[in-house]
């Protein structure tokens, strides 16, 4: 399962709305016969893969999963089918897909007479897929919400300037979770502040063999994303959501844009439809870049499902801070957070960390 | 050596204004003799006390020292003449004694006729005696910045609001830093917001084993320390700093003062000439509690050693941060840092760091 699971990883980036999967299949005696991974969205399912490089010695063996094989047939056919047509006599899965549409494949196998285990390294497959599987859960996309600060908490001086805070390693890093996200955020503020491109550059990768994530600009007003801004370049597709009754008339023929309602409170678009406009264009995973407005935007929404902060060996004393407004006023109502994880790269500290989901008032 | 340097950290907090030192006396057989460490100031050196333990099995034999044996006849005679009567044949040392009036004991024992080795596992204990190296390499105590914040920076919500931002662990490892320091540092504004008691209370030890620092509040205007504040208490000393115009009256008898100039710019006292009278009064190790704006002050002045920063996996959004301004207004202007620990003390992360010195313009 171990080696699935790296196999599964092979696929990130690449798979959305589908979840990564991977796949080993041992002959009868034990031995491995083939493997595959979902390579890409449209593509061949893993089991597929590992069953036609097993090709006969896949009859009377065992095939690993890292999720329940789907039982629906789709663009690619049911994989339930295809490994009971194989002649499998064993399936060992780690997770259960709670897809409406795909579930029930461990059923369909188990009536077929093969032999069903689940739940085998089930908490590190998950890990794998968390940002699909959470959106499954929740109907929306994942969010990452990525920072890099000083240790006093500042994104960048008091006049602005901000090259390079954080180090090249850190940055590097980031460029990698991009390259795993489907989408990747920023406010108006930063597309004004900083004109940045957000594209992926993975170093070893060509660009053709880096999965580009999709670059929105949350911009009210369309107002902040002119013709020439480096996130308009021909490297990867951009979206502008723009409110309602925004006049952009100067974006035609330069991005596509999507039109959102205003947040019924404050300033800016109503997060939920945010995140719905991009579930509706099949993004399962979103890297929140900030800046700090939108970032506690997201969080006052409770739209944030992970952290990553790179924090940098420096002191500034003044300048922006990492995080703005998130309806937050006093200590009792903190966001409180799991460290799940810290490293060093290079001279920063990078910290992972998930917020605490609180069990909801009434069930205190 | 290692050990050594084990039985000198015992001093820790009681020895100012000397060093801590620990001192292993072999036989002439390679067998331990006798221990001693240097346990308060005016009390005998760690040499004495190990000749002691050794009595006459020191003869032909070896004394291992963390720092170089004294050379001069102070209150408790030169432990490089104590050594030579006692008949030791080798003096292995790690660090050499920097202050003038004790330096020269290499030399007196060499000159003797004893064997003399310098700069065994110097670097560790050096880094024993950091404090007290740093404040005779500077005239001026050394001063360790403590913090404790949230991750995006904050030290407290937007309503001042901030019990208990960081957990239980790092609220203890803050009075062992305490009881290790000779003096504590806060500014007028945390005086009036928290009224801090300030002491060292160490689990495990009782309230008479802990070395209390001295408490200092710096508060120009003496408008801060008002009869009643827990500051005052008659747990360990206590100094209000105050400027030299200021109307103290109300202070008499509650709590010695000390009047000092005002800062050349900006708002309360010349720093370092606090860190002098500090120093006449034989503090030589200073812990800074902030708050943000005296710390700053700190670093505009170059006053900042060592920085240890609390950080809790807890996010607010809005609130004062971490450090307020030290004199910096563009990137290139940052004061950078070397990370020299991490560690997590419960769910919060500690961070031991260090300010990289420059070295001067005209070098470059
Ligand atoms: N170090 C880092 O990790 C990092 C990352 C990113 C940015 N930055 C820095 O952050 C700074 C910019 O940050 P910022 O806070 O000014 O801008 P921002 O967060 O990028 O953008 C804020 C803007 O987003 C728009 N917006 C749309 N919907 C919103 C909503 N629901 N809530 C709030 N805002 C919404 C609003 O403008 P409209 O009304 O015009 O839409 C708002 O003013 C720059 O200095 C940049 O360098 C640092
Ligand atoms: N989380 C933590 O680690 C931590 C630690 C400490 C405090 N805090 C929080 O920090 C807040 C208070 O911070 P603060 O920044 O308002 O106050 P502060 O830094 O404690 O005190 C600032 C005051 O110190 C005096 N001062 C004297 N000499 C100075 C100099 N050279 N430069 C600057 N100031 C000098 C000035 O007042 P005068 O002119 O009256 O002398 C100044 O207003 C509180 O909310 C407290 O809870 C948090």
């Amino acid at each position: 399962m171990s080696r699935a699971i790296e196999l599964a990883a092979r696929g990130i980036g690449h798979t959305s709305p589908n979840p990564v999967v991977g796949c080993v299949v041992l002959d009868s005696a034990g031995r491995t016969a083939g493997e595959g991974w979902h390579q890409r969205a449209g593509g061949p399912h893993a089991e597929i893969h590992a069953l036609r490089a097993a090709g006969e010695r896949a009859r009377g063996g065992t095939a690993i999963v890292t999720l329940e094989p789907c039982n629906h047939t789709g663009r690619t056919g049911a994989c339930a089918q295809a490994l009971i047509d194989a002649g499998i006599a064993r399936v060992v899965y780690a997770v259960a897909d709670p897809t409406p549409t795909a579930t029930g494949g461990a059923a369909t196998l188990a009536g077929a007479g093969l032999d069903v285990e689940a739940g085998l390294l089930a908490g590190t497959a998950a890990a794998g897929n968390e940002a699909w599987l959470t959106s499954v859960l929740l109907g929306r996309p994942f969010v990452l919400w990525k920072y890099a600060a000083t240790l006093d908490g500042r994104i960048a001086a008091a006049d602005g300037t901000s090259r390079w805070i954080s180090s090249a390693e850190s940055r590097a890093d980031v460029h990698r979770l991009r390259a795993a996200a489907d989408a990747v955020i920023v406010g108006s503020g930063t597309a004004r502040a900083d004109d940045p491109q957000l594209g992926a550059r993975v170093s070893g990768l060509a660009d053709t063999e880096v999965s580009q994530p999709l670059r929105v600009v949350v911009d009210s007003g369309a107002a902040a994303v002119k013709a020439g801004a480096r996130v308009l370049d021909g490297t990867a597709p951009t979206l502008i959501a723009v409110a309602e009754d925004a006049d952009a008339a100067h974006l035609d023929g330069l991005a596509p844009i999507v039109r959102l309602p205003r947040a019924a409170e404050g300033p800016g678009l109503h997060i939920p439809a945010l995140l719905q406009a991009l579930y509706e264009r099949e993004v399962r995973s979103v890297l929140l870049e900030g800046g700090p407005t939108l970032a506690g935007a997201f969080f006052a929404a409770k739209a944030v499902d992970k952290v990553i902060g790179y924090l940098a060996p420096v002191l500034l004393g003044s300048g922006p801070v990492t995080l703005g407004d998130a309806g937050i006023t006093t200590i009792a109502q903190a966001l409180r957070l799991d460290v799940t994880d810290t490293a060093r790269l290079g001279p920063d500290l990078r910290i992972t960390a998930t917020p605490v989901r609180h069990t909801r008032p009434e069930e205190n």
